[in-house]
């Protein structure tokens, strides 16, 4: 190939073809579309001999012989597990949200045996079934180890009868992968309808990916333009923050000046189930561009700050296992070590759900804002309403949206305008429009709003905000068109965050976040 | 460095070095000498700043602490973890035990909660406290949300609160490991004393490390010449069955004709956990003589069968855990892809109990035969006596003995002579003498006792064959003077086994030995 070629290649664009021709493991991690009929995304058809049409129900027998097979009889549950394996990932959704309540209700703990050991454990108190002194005080360990026993077995008993195909399954080579599949299924269905006993499945089916991808058994892999062409293609195809473009945007990014991490699993080689990507930088970048773009990088030594500015998990079924937590920690670590120099660990984040908050607050003000014009003389109602009614814009704010619409919308109040500018997104292209808007995005973004003070369940609701506060870190900076793409100005209108991680704060901020839901933080001075 | 010394290098031997200065992880993965001081095996020394005197009172400090700090404050919970895990490996081995005492009793399982909890599910049944009938039936979902939620937290409860410190520790880098020193600590306390709440924390523990050393978990890693020396170094260390002599004996079992496959996780890197053997040869070997010794080795595509030889495990603290049956199953499914060609899978084992064994049988016989000629006369005890007593030799095994003794013992019966014969180890540098004693020694070692009839709780007594016929093996052939080494003469008389892996009945094989404990094998035809 001469250099020419080499050029054109570099700079052919990646996502385009990744999005033609989907990688295989994108097919198996994300189920079937609910309209798609079966064997559509069957990508296993040339490899092996599957069967000529497999049924939900072949499925359903396979699954059910692989549970109830004795311990002795192994290699029939391998067969049966290779079958299963293979059946599942041919079934469309509807069939696999079926199979998955069938799992749950019919392989479920074992209520009466679980009574019987509680009766039992319920006499073996000391002084009766109405004494609650601690048998453990008692010297006797004779009449502790009944207690052990029926604690194991109880611990047994309260087992589900599922929790053997798991592990039967995690046993199996791509085993681990299936599971975190059957995991994302689930959850897809858990979306659309609360089902106790699917819950219940979840619950359980977690609590053992959390045991099986302990960090221990976790290996954290510097990503390189060394590794392999087929690592590679799944950091493009699984990159979900800012998309890698060509192959020199992703040659840049494991080269001189950044790093990438990932965290391996044996059981899933070559596929890093979480990664992320660092630049090595003189100051705490405030927009995304100069990070991807800055040329050159600056020499490795000069850095001071590593700035964490894409983090992506590649298996959506193992959402809530909390991997990027503990990556984070030990790329900081590692870091520390080598490079001593730095002493800023910081990142640069998007704030996905700012402008879907901000549109609906905006919507909801102006229906309010609507009908209170309509009752203004009915004197009874407009205190009720004006309760639920805030000034969301600042008088100075209001006043220079009104100014500035003179050609956009006349009559319209400066929420409307608001409104009408921002879901067009023409705003970013007029420097006019774009110092209008940034006071009131600004400020509503952080100071006074969304980052700090909007809560679900008394965690920050934007999701990238709740993850790093919950890892220790503290909001530090917004940044104002920092992330000009367009995904970017529809997420949150090109704003993005810094969060630092403070090494001496961490634990002090991750346990006052924990307890309290207090965010830290110290805007008000920093946004920029 | 010239050819010379390149040859005297390799010809050195290696197992007295090792002796002289043991490897750092022996000293970890063995519990200090009981006698031995505090610090005298404290290997990590000139590492971080140990205290300057570790008492037993300061590591059940930062195991308490370990345990009851909250999980917001897990910074301090890793400081803690990391004091002791230093300081645990400085305490003597009854310092060791009482720490594992205390985390057995003081972390036990809080039985109040599960009796409050226990009380909370019984009054759940729809049917009163007496009606078994099964609620799963029950078409309400919403009840089985309250059953879901009750069994939740009784799984929870049912943790021991010591659960926590293993999880942690195992979050550590080195966690692992340490999890297995203290289960070689608590398995060498439990033979001496039967303590319950210790054995409750084993089963615990162990239970928890199957979870973690999961198939899915280890990375089957083929150990060649290529390797780390650091590597190389802990299979000599290791190696338990046929001591590695030199460089030049450690290169011939890695390279042309042989294989060496080892079980990897990622928490501890650099060191297999166990590892297998294998040689590639035209016909079973019937000694281990020509498997170590034979040269030139036959091209690999000649080869039909590949011998197991060997089988080492490096962790004494994950006994039960049977890493071994998982790691022949992956190193059988791996050669038949690479090698359709091998079409035996056997293996050349030891006998290690059977010495043992046919010397307290010779002398119990001895003591009985005796007290019967002192009570010749009295005829009312003879036949109580008659009925423990066996021929354990053949009339005509008998006469050789007697015959051959002339020179040894007069007077003596045959047993004794024998006995006299095996405890010596003189008879193996006589022909004659070898011939007078093959016939019993291999009668008894297999088709008649030993192999295929000594049980123990419905399994073999030999650790070696329980061990392979749990897998699905067959015994197929015993041989005479297979292992002609101190060990092997002291162990078994020099006997080796040859258990087949047949394919098509390894799933059978395993099954019956399971359910009946029945033993099988062919061989009274193929004693060799």
């Amino acid at each position: 190939m001469n250099k020419k070629n080499l050029a054109i290649l570099m700079r052919a664009r990646m996502r385009a073809a990744a999005n033609q021709e989907p990688l295989p493991q994108q097919q198996l991690s994300q189920p079937a579309h609910p309209k798609s009929p079966p064997h559509q995304d069957n990508a296993d058809e040339n490899n092996r001999t599957t069967p000529e049409r497999v049924t939900l129900k072949d499925v359903k027998e396979w699954m059910q012989a692989s549970i109830s097979i004795p311990p002795g009889k192994l290699e029939s549950v391998d067969a049966n597990l290779e079958e299963f394996s293979q059946g599942y990932l041919t079934l469309d959704q509807e069939g696999r949200w079926e199979l998955l309540l069938a799992l749950a209700r019919d392989y479920d703990v074992n209520r009466a045996r679980v009574r019987d050991l509680m009766r039992q454990y319920l006499s073996l108190e000391p002084h009766g079934a109405t004494g609650d002194q601690e048998p453990a005080e008692l010297e006797d360990e004779s009449v502790l180890a009944a207690f052990y026993r029926t604690e194991r077995n109880l611990r047994d008993a309260l087992k589900p009868m599922y929790a053997v195909f798991f592990e039967r399954l995690n046993e199996r080579p791509g085993g681990l992968k299936l599971l975190a599949i059957l995991r994302a299924d689930l959850l897809s269905v858990l979306v659309k309808e609360n089902i106790p006993s699917l819950r219940a499945l979840d619950s359980y089916l977690k609590e053992k990916l959390i045991t099986w991808l302990s960090p221990a058994a976790l290996e954290l892999h510097q990503i390189t333009w060394d590794d392999s062409a087929s690592l590679l293609e799944k950091i493009v195809a699984y990159e979900a923050v800012h998309p890698i473009r060509n192959l020199l945007d992703l040659k840049r990014r494991l080269s001189v000046g950044r790093r990438c991490f990932g965290y391996l699993h044996p059981a899933i080689p070559g596929e890093p189930l979480i990664f992320i990507e660092v630049a090595l930088l003189k100051d705490v970048a405030k927009s995304i561009q100069e990070v991807l773009w800055d040329d050159p990088p600056i020499p490795e030594c000069e850095a001071t700050c590593a700035l964490f500015y894409s983090i992506s998990s590649t298996q959506p079924g193992l959402a809530g296992i909390n991997l990027g937590k503990f990556l984070i920690k030990r790329v900081i670590d590692l870091l520390r070590r080598d490079m001593p120099h730095i002493t800023t660990y910081a990142t640069l984040s998007p704030i996905p759900g700012y402008m879907q908050w901000l549109l609906s607050k905006l919507a909801s003000q102006i229906k309010l804002s609507k009908s209170e014009t309509d009752n203004m003389n009915d004197m009874s109602e407009k205190g009720s309403i004006s309760a639920f009614r805030e000034n969301i814009l600042l008088p100075e704010e209001e006043r220079m949206i009104l100014n500035s619409a003179m050609e956009h919308g006349a009559g319209k109040s400066a929420i409307e305008i608001m409104q009408d500018l921002l879901t067009a997104s023409e705003w970013t292209k007029s420097d006019h429009l774009l110092a209008v808007l940034k006071p009131p995005l600004m400020r509503l973004c952080a100071s006074c709003r969304y980052l700090l003070k909007e809560k679900k369940r008394g965690k920050a609701l934007d999701p990238v905000a709740n993850f790093h506060l919950q890892n220790g870190a503290m909001i530090d900076r917004i940044n104002w068109m920092a992330d000009q793409s367009e995904k970017g100005i529809n997420q949150s209108g090109g704003i993005m965050v810094n969060y630092v991680y403070r090494l001496d704060k961490i634990d002090e901020n991750a346990r006052s976040y924990f307890s309290t839901g207090h965010i830290h933080g110290s805007l008000p001075s920093s946004v920029s």
